[in-house]
């Protein structure tokens, strides 16, 4: 049983998870930061308490900050949301001591799977199928050509400390690998203090397709389905759907099979997804478990109805998954998208600002998830999403309909979005026939501005 | 095929059509009188039109100037929502003489049910059960008393011309009956210029269930599925739900049975409810079949999935109901509550004003329709329905506990809303074990006063 949550985390995720407190009568408390006061989450709160001032490093990733909290409000439990220390392994451990029950999985999990390399490993060693790579970081160059000639060009060149992009190049021929392999390891040194740099395979033009697990106390691990979140810049979801279009169930099936598999190598308790790319002849390959809740959850939930984090809270407090096979096909189709405060006509910059005016979209088959409200002040010191805009339609066609409806009565005024960028994407004819992969996004940009 | 609709309503309802008219690529124009200029579905147009000044018979209830703005504007369709001339026989003839679809049943259907009494005695002749109760008007007190006798106490003397509850007495014991009779003819009289009254078998205690029907123009009617609507107020439904709580596999098969069979006994064509009061025993009676769609619509399209307005649409071209039994299965929970710029501690009076803040719930299973923002002015003018917020649940438990959240969360400040009272009555035990009848507001509201 948990009698008290502790909502460690801001935004829309914030609220979400206040929301399912809520509905299942756990008393809930917001930690905010002093940046976030006004929001519709603190607004709302049964209680709140302020965590410290406005840098990250000073609340919301702040462990004493967070842990003080929730023993000063006689929390039990703490959700973490997503970002901020959702992942982290310290956090979860403290919590244990305390005798808080974090709403995720256990410490180890969080380190197993917070180290990518590690992660690799483990899940190869489980039998799931990773891109062919190097195993550990290149010396030099003739080590790099050696092993680039078996494994085939393109090849990616990969900071082994990375992520979000950097110390990352294609390499096409192997005249460009000595460049490419020196400025990776330039830029891995200047972004992470680590030059070390791994070869992967490069896949032409995948589909980054995810799988929802929900894994109880008990060793009992489902598939809830997946997701296609292939819509991306740099690496930043924009647009996510489930259940993925264009998959065989021979496909799918296997690939629910491996997340089951891969979770239940690493002892994994609560919701998590498991990451993949997925070439067009339906080879897939794990890139990655995030253990926590995702962005892009709400998908899952409008087609199998549940609510993921409800089962959080329910797995947290011990209680055994009883879904049937039936309770977890998915039911027509859902997309989400990304509203934040950015210009994607100045590369995405984030806008923060007053909203003058918003109105979220309404009616049939949409869900808004939104800490935002007409006068709000978007803070500068975290990132930029306003809101998730998610439509529900009996088939994709009509999803895509009712999400490009809603998107086009959205009124925000004050700060800039993407709406008209996401509109566009929605209705191009490769997204509509689903046949935009994961670099679908960045073509688009490049061909509309030259 | 439709080319162009003209929606000749105004609120939720106008942005509802445009919704589903936009969702199908099908131009819509808004209708608007002078008042409506600053409501949500007239911004959001791709074109409106304004049909006159604020008072209803000078605009939305004016054939003419409606007539016009649909040739002016070059619609080839009329959707006429629900309220003002939404059930109008003249209306639908003056589409048909001009070339117009009018998005609803044929001019000679509407006449039919239109009249409560002929609708009554057709829907009779078609083997409905309906409240057992006197033919024809009553002449006197003597030929009351000989007909009340014969259905039993306690009986309901009804106006002929009436409706909203005017014109009505309960009578308990025959003593009673004559002072009554006299009492209903009076009011009868002042508000309907009719005195003429019925007698009618007063059920204790029942139900409210209706069935949502959809007809196309080749003979295929389906069921799509009831609605229990028992909490209401002197006739007005605050609360609504589907599926119809406790009631029987068998009850509910009869129901929907009745409901196909009325239906094919007046040609009807579109979307349209046959209403029933159902009493302990399951024992359901007739009352009356509303021609048009309904406010509390959404709980369906929750359940099941469909867009009842798009099927309107789809109908009205021509094509054919392809819905299969499964399609038409309901999955879950849906309650919908009517939220009003009215003041239920004044007896519900009607509060239009300007509404300073505004922010509707979201997140998981909540749907929202309303023309209403934050600085929007209610006009004085018309109902007072700001909007609907409708939850979905895997079962009613869960709707309830979500549509309590999302009330919770709800922030209107500038004009009163019965907000508090719809939470009293969602949290009140009665309501929560499904034992609330159409008696229960009354009694719940007479509980608070005491």
């Amino acid at each position: 049983m948990i009698r008290k949550v502790l909502i460690a985390n801001r935004g829309e995720i914030a609220l979400r998870v206040l929301r399912a407190c809520r509905e299942l009568g756990v008393p809930a408390v917001v930690a905010y930061s002093e940046a976030d006061r006004e929001s519709l989450p603190v607004r709302l709160a049964d209680e709140a308490i302020c965590i410290g001032p406005a840098p990250a490093e000073r609340s919301y990733n702040h462990i004493p900050a967070i842990i003080s909290a929730a023993v000063v409000t006689g929390c039990d439990a703490l959700h973490p949301g997503y970002g901020f220390l959702a992942e982290n392994a310290l956090l979860a451990e403290i919590c244990e001591e305390c005798g808080i029950t974090f709403i995720g999985p256990r410490p180890q999990t969080l380190r197993a799977l917070g180290d990518k390399a590690e992660a690799r490993r483990l899940m190869q060693r489980a039998g799931l199928p990773i891109v062919p790579g190097s195993e550990t970081p290149v010396r030099d160059a003739s080590e790099a050509r050696r092993i680039a000639r078996k494994l085939g060009y393109p090849v990616l060149v990969k900071a082994a400390a990375g992520g979000g992009g950097r110390g990352m190049r294609i390499v096409r021929e192997e005249r460009e690998l000595a460049t490419a392999l020196q400025v990776a390891q330039q830029e891995a040194q200047a972004a992470f203090g680590d030059p070390s740099v791994y070869l992967e395979r490069y896949l032409e033009r995948p589909r980054h397709v995810e799988v929802q697990i929900l894994a109880d106390q008990h060793g009992n691990i489902v598939a809830v389905g997946e997701r296609d979140c292939s819509i991306q810049r740099r690496y930043q979801k924009l647009i996510e759907e489930a259940p993925a279009p264009d998959l065989s169930a021979r496909v799918r099936d296997a690939l629910h099979e491996a997340a089951v598999r891969g979770a239940r190598a690493v002892g994994y308790v609560g919701a998590g997804t498991f990451e993949f790319l997925v070439d067009r002849e339906g080879h897939f390959y794990f890139t990655e478990a995030n253990a926590r809740l995702q962005v892009e959850h709400p998908v899952t939930e409008a087609v199998t109805g549940l609510d993921l984090v409800q089962w959080q809270l329910a797995i947290a407090a011990g209680e055994r998954l009883a879904l049937r096979e039936r309770d977890l096909a998915p039911r027509g189709h859902a997309i989400e998208v990304r509203v934040t405060a950015e210009d994607p006509d100045r590369d995405f910059a984030p806008r923060p600002g007053r909203i003058e005016q918003l109105v979220w979209p309404g009616g049939p088959g949409i869900r808004v998830d939104s800490h935002a409200y007409a006068g709000y002040v978007v803070p500068p010191h975290y990132d930029s999403l306003l809101g998730k805009v998610i439509a529900w339609g009996l088939d994709r066609a009509q999803a895509i309909e009712r999400l490009d409806r809603a998107l086009r009565e959205t009124i925000i005024d004050g700060v800039p979005t993407p709406i008209p960028l996401l509109r566009r994407i929605l209705q191009h004819p490769d997204f509509r026939a689903s046949r935009h992969t994961t670099t679908f996004l960045a073509e688009y940009l490049a061909s509309q501005q030259s």
